[in-house]
């Protein structure tokens, strides 16, 4: 059913500016790019980066549609001071399932436009000296809301000898920050001694070296996609070269079911936990201070004192919590996720009062 | 003479952190290093670089000494927050004008040990698209003080044509904005067409694209320093792979003396004059404020109130450029450079004064 409906899948590129993103991004998915003439706007248009831009690609494959969403962000590191220049990329993972968030609780349910980001294709600088600290602080933020993948970017200008070394300190200062990127699945353990050395392979490659082009170039009479030196040819699809084809496999043929059920499973619900229990808090909050203006006599809401209030809006939150489960209450909130706050009722006496609470106060 | 007592230089290198600089300054003068071993050494200290280091290395060529220093400066770029940055290198240039500023009044002036900075390589990243911000102000920190040298480093991972490409793109953004780089001297107009031929490749080089290595490879049955990638081996002292030779032979034979002139003549000079017309200026103020003082009949320094005294301090300012010029003060001045004003003189009402106000008074 899903091979005659067509895939869906969701790319985001990110990393420091320079490191060849949208470059990759083309010589990923050329050979398709070519075959549908149209679509290489997309390409042209890939160009410059300045803010987050979304391009989408069909490709089919042997009869196997697939709706390719390219997510594109701005390169940073370019400014002197780069501090937090991961918030906007975190914004517009946590839009796109808050976006979800609501579809899936409304009416029409069949056929949501899922935006959700599977994969996050992070690039690291092949001249730094392992990870830079940018490089940890940018997928720490990223690495509980998506699926990292981290690239060695550029490794045409690194030997064999140099990309091992870098590959291995990578992975230690990975492992030694604490960065969870994604984790390929075990192997299953009746499958074949050959499709479990890819795997062990595969697993090895991490980061992924990996050298983009868009031109053809001619090396030893056959015509192929590659970089002209005068010293030699680098060949884009040459595994000796570099790990793209690994790459490429991985994402459009090995792992894209499983690096979409991650996405649904893990990230998004994580998204889901944290947002139900938000509204919650908030919700007990506004209650509470209702509460302490209506005793207090006044039309004015009065600030809840901090410490006094704290511990009797933990217990309430716990009650909460529990009332949560009650279908009315899911289903109105589904129906005002956070960003949904602002519209406020306004009561007889002037006083505002958000939907939730509205709803409350009416049950 | 001078062939005989051999020459001075002194190089720094200076850019963001991962260029290959210490790669860069090892493997340009490794033929002399390779001649004499126990000089091995500095290229094994000179790995990672976390704050200004010094360097000497003893060349001879064809009979003539060149005792080359070498300013390795910490790579930046690798910190989230890079805002002046460029400071600590700023400060090492002003400290070695200023050390020569002393020695060359007092009174052993023969064997001044010259530490001033003759050149500074600079290297931007050939990923970047064009000068990065950081660039430019570091360039432009740097620029009255030193003579920079742009470079541009790992050519290795341009083609022909991108090298070429990223060049114009730079010098134009040298000259966009307003960065001052090191000027080559105009070719003299009765030089032969060869020599004019090859100073106009010069001045088009810039900035040198240029690759290191410390590796001798075999190309083609011949022993090559350069880098042994799977597509074919880079050789650094090749042409037409890079601008390695130009650069060489720029800073070792061609252009040397020139760099020391501008440094002495330009650099120094404008140091100097910036350095006598601030020591006036404080001593005009010191004075300034201890007749205020006396007047007012306290024994506390009371800071001269701005607006009132700025302009009687401008017009003395004015007269102390005149008597500046008096070889006492002139030889007193040298004697009690700026940082030494710390030595204060205590007067019999415990008063403290300044050496150069001491002076003054006494006069």
């Amino acid at each position: 059913k899903s091979v005659k409906k067509g895939f869906d899948f969701t790319l985001m590129v990110a990393g420091e500016s320079g490191l060849g993103k949208s470059t990759l991004v083309n010589s990923l998915f050329l050979t398709d790019l070519y075959k549908d003439r149209k679509l290489l706007n997309a390409e042209e248009r890939i160009t410059q980066t300045v803010e987050i831009t979304k391009h989408t690609v069909d490709i089919e494959e042997k009869g196997v549609k697939l709706k390719l969403t390219i997510v594109d962000t701005p390169g940073f590191g370019d400014a002197v001071n780069n501090t937090e220049c991961w918030k906007s990329v975190a914004d517009y993972i946590d839009q796109q399932f808050e976006q979800y968030f609501r579809d899936e609780s409304g009416l029409n349910r069949k056929n949501i436009q899922d935006n959700r980001v599977h994969c996050c294709l992070y690039f690291i600088s092949p001249f730094g000296h392992g990870l830079r600290p940018l490089d940890v602080e940018f997928m720490k933020a990223l690495h509980e809301k998506v699926n990292i993948v981290p690239i060695l970017a550029k490794a045409d200008t690194l030997t064999p000898s140099e990309v091992k070394k870098k590959k291995i300190k990578i992975r230690e200062e990975i492992e030694q920050y604490g960065i969870k990127i994604y984790q390929f699945p075990d192997c299953d353990s009746d499958e074949d001694e050959d499709f479990k050395q890819q795997d062990t392979e595969l697993k090895e490659s991490i980061p992924f070296a990996v050298i983009g082009s868009n031109t053809v170039v001619e090396a030893k009479g056959k015509r192929v996609r590659g970089r002209l030196y005068p010293w030699g040819i680098v060949e884009v699809e040459n595994s000796a070269h570099c790990d793209f084809v690994k790459l490429r496999n991985m994402l459009v043929r090995t792992h894209m079911q499983d690096l979409k059920d991650v996405t649904r499973e893990t990230h998004y619900e994580n998204y889901r936990a944290h947002c139900i229990q938000s509204m919650t808090r908030m919700v007990v909050k506004e209650r509470n201070r209702n509460k302490l203006t209506r005793e207090s006599g006044t039309d004015f809401p009065i600030p809840v004192v901090p410490g006094v209030a704290d511990s009797e809006t933990e217990k309430l939150i716990k009650e909460k919590d529990e009332e949560v489960r009650h279908p009315m209450i899911h289903l109105f909130m589904f129906k005002f996720p956070p960003s949904s706050l602002q519209i406020d009722f306004i009561l007889p006496n002037k006083e505002t009062v958000s939907p939730q609470l509205f709803f409350f106060v009416c049950v």
